[in-house]
């Protein structure tokens, strides 16, 4: 009866995918609503999620050459000013400090929606010469974007990310920085979250405001809308010239740098709920999961419980030195209410130990993703237990391909276009003659925008959707969030 | 030539220690000076520096058994205002964001200055019973105070730091925790930081606003001030009646929890700088600095290089695999340029090997603390090394110690009181009777303050040293920063 009503607690997908999604992060205790319009709170479950998603990827930035820093989380007005775009794109979304203590500000500060501006100013004074170059940082932060509506992860007043931002001597320098980075996000998705993402340009409405260009990754939810893991700026000279950015080069010459700058936010765990979830709660990929594996004493009989106790803590110690080790010796609730309670919470691997499993020295093990169950000899559990963390990882990364795949159409009406994104959703494939009207109309009509060109899209000729023109276009179309 | 000048470039601390300060903290790139009022920039060097020190403090904080948690950075003007003492004393020092995006705000958002109010205001709807009791949490957040002055480090507009919050079942618990993490910070600048500290309790007039009681630790750094290093608070029940945070307790009845909060920010730099430092630069301890080992080729002949090169790069990776280590072979620049580069850096350990220590199989090693040198057999240097860092470390401890030591006075008159303080400063050690009045007083005679009620002091008869009126406290004194 209490598993009963525990399970019956999460709205299904089927029935309120929203509901679903927000059922799962209050009551997996990764967020709360805070009090605060557009605010939340990340619970330490959340937070452990966070931290390793972060351990894994500052590891790749600092691999590819980057140095972490800190800049202020106040810039003021006139710089935000400095780059036209920029400013145009973000001021509609800035919270503005204008009081400090007692005093009213001269000068309004923006609370960061992004540091482009800030950080570009001190690039100014650090670089003089081509041997300065090329300067590669990287801040994580918060960052603040006024939203009227609160979606947990996915749209909210501040949140945390990474920012990198780059100078380079030469053009080519800054377009093979920003490509390596969108690749390194490309790689944190698919290696270490489980995710597939279609990486590509964005078109000309849809780039960062000030960029030159911007590169995404683009990821196929559950519910047959798109998410943006991560993008990739390159930022041309417009930063440099704003900020009057010069460096003496080999030649002797003044010159104005090339810049990039990158950046993945908290928006990720939303995309892990909703490309990996199910019924049953969330579904953690291994390499990221706050534990990978939780173990389950179960006894009736006082009799048993030692016995059983000194064997669980002898299977924690041997597994602990391997792997993220929870053992759950609550005595407040029944091994089903924790079965319920940890696959609601994601955990890859969970472990039953009962009087059997110490008669016959072995471990009872279900695993997350596919529901199945499987015992070991406790021998062997260790390399058993690598192997199954493996297979996870990747059971869930190829399952989420798959998905994909049968959620990407190929349409050459738009008629087509429409009742796809009226009733199934996904990713729609269609050749587009690149005028950023036929893309605003075509926004218009379905809601669905261009979420990149692709990359591993071959040009092929067609015709517009919209218009009808001649084209070798294609452009990855979605509903996104 | 170009050596001396480049140590010239530094103030020495005698002629002016605060300069000497923010020399070294340029020099070195720790830090610099953003274009904000009261606002820095972390550099990448000093950056490295604070995820160290994160890193061993947060392992700390997690063994004692915290969870890592993050909250809203913006905190509404009414939540500040449920505790009287609260925002009375951090009133003076918000800032204040009134606009989000176009519209005007109805009640403006602080932001936050510390996160009692917004944290508790969650605890309210998270603790129910004695069963989510303890509550032990931490965050890692930046926060801002405004200020119209900046002192890299110390006294900076926004700031980095951890702040722990808890809730309790009683009040010894409360108690015991406050103690309990005063000593984790104590056991954090002595073993980590090779900094003496002296715990104690604060006086009335300089405990944290909001607080039942404030327990400090407190540096004494080379130029005679004091530096408040840490703060952990026993909150009472003072936050839990403001936010209504109850619980029902084991007998059934709803009760207040009682709380504590505790605190350490970016200003341990600043103290890591002033108590190691000197007139060549930073001196950093072996468990916290960004690199550990410096290693500098040294070469005449471009027929000598590959040899040392190939040598420099054998001992570099049999090294890494037990320390954090860089490998110099800039070219631009000569080996004694380098050699004062890494003195400015302070790092712990420098190698130089030249065509004399590739014959015989040896490194050469300089120690920054000591200034002094010593070759070790490359055979053995991976031991000599672990033995060498140790030493570096207590070394520095004890070197601090001895110089509190020395610069602790012990004083019955306040005319002596008032000369030391005017002349070299230093701690003093006085009695008082416990009137805050007195010590108020004496802040306005002499600028300095209580910087605690030592733990380690014993209760000892004597006339406080302003009225003159018997009493067996004893009183740290200061001029701090």
């Amino acid at each position: 009866m209490e598993e009963k009503k525990f399970v019956e607690n999460i709205t299904s997908q089927k029935e309120d995918f929203s509901r679903w999604y927000t059922d799962v992060i209050l009551k997996a205790k990764l967020a709360d609503y805070a009090p605060i319009k557009g605010c939340m709170v990340i619970r330490p479950y959340g937070y452990a999620l966070w931290e390793n998603l972060q351990r894994v990827l500052d590891e790749k930035i600092k691999k590819t050459g980057h140095e972490n820093a800190y800049f202020p989380l106040f810039i003021p007005k006139s710089f935000l000013e400095k780059e036209a775009e920029h400013v145009e794109g973000f001021s509609p979304q800035v919270a503005w400090v204008t009081k400090g203590g007692d005093e009213d500000l001269i000068e309004p500060l923006a609370v960061r929606p992004t540091s482009e501006s800030i950080i570009c100013s001190m690039f100014s004074k650090w670089i003089q010469s081509w041997r300065d170059l090329p300067l590669l940082i990287n801040q994580w932060a918060n960052v603040v974007r006024w939203e009227k509506e609160t979606r947990l992860f996915l749209r909210t007043t501040e949140f945390l990310w990474q920012e990198g931002h780059t100078a380079h001597r030469t053009q080519e320098e800054a377009e093979e920085e920003a490509i390596k980075m969108l690749n390194v996000y490309k790689e944190f998705f698919e290696k270490d979250l489980s995710i597939p993402v279609v990486a590509g340009v964005k078109t000309e409405n849809e780039k960062f405001a000030g960029a030159l260009r911007t590169y995404s990754i683009e990821v196929l939810l559950a519910d047959g809308r798109a998410l943006q893991g991560g993008t990739s700026h390159n930022l041309g000279q417009h930063f440099a010239k704003a900020f009057n950015i010069t460096f003496q080069d080999v030649d002797g010459e003044r010159k104005y740098v090339w810049q990039t700058s990158w950046g993945v936010s908290t928006r990720v765990i939303g995309a892990l709920i909703m490309t990996h979830g199910d019924d049953f709660g969330l579904v953690l990929p291994p390499k990221v999961a706050p534990y990978q594996i939780v173990i389950i004493p179960i006894w009736k009989d006082e009799k048993d419980k030692e016995k059983i106790y000194n064997y669980v803590d002898d299977v924690a110690t041997i597994l602990r030195e391997y792997f993220r080790v929870f053992v759950d010796k609550d005595e407040e609730h029944t091994p089903g209410w924790k079965f319920n309670e940890w696959e609601l919470k994601g955990v890859p691997v969970r472990i039953e130990i009962g009087p059997r499993e110490v008669e016959k020295e072995e471990i009872f093990v279900a695993r997350r993703d596919l529901r199945t169950k499987i015992s070991y000899k406790k021998i062997n559990m260790v390399p058993e237990l690598k192997n199954l963390l493996e297979d996870i990882q990747k059971t869930m990364f190829d399952k989420a391909l798959k998905f994909r795949n049968e959620n990407t159409y190929e349409v050459e009406s738009l008629e087509e276009f429409k009742r796809i994104i009226d009733k199934r959703r996904g990713f729609i494939k269609a050749s587009w003659c690149g005028n950023g009207n036929c893309e605003i109309s075509i926004k218009e009509l379905t809601s669905a925008t261009i979420r990149n060109l692709p990359f591993d899209w071959k040009e092929e000729k067609g015709k517009c959707i919209f218009c009808g023109k001649d084209t070798n276009i294609k452009a990855l179309f979605a509903k996104a969030y």
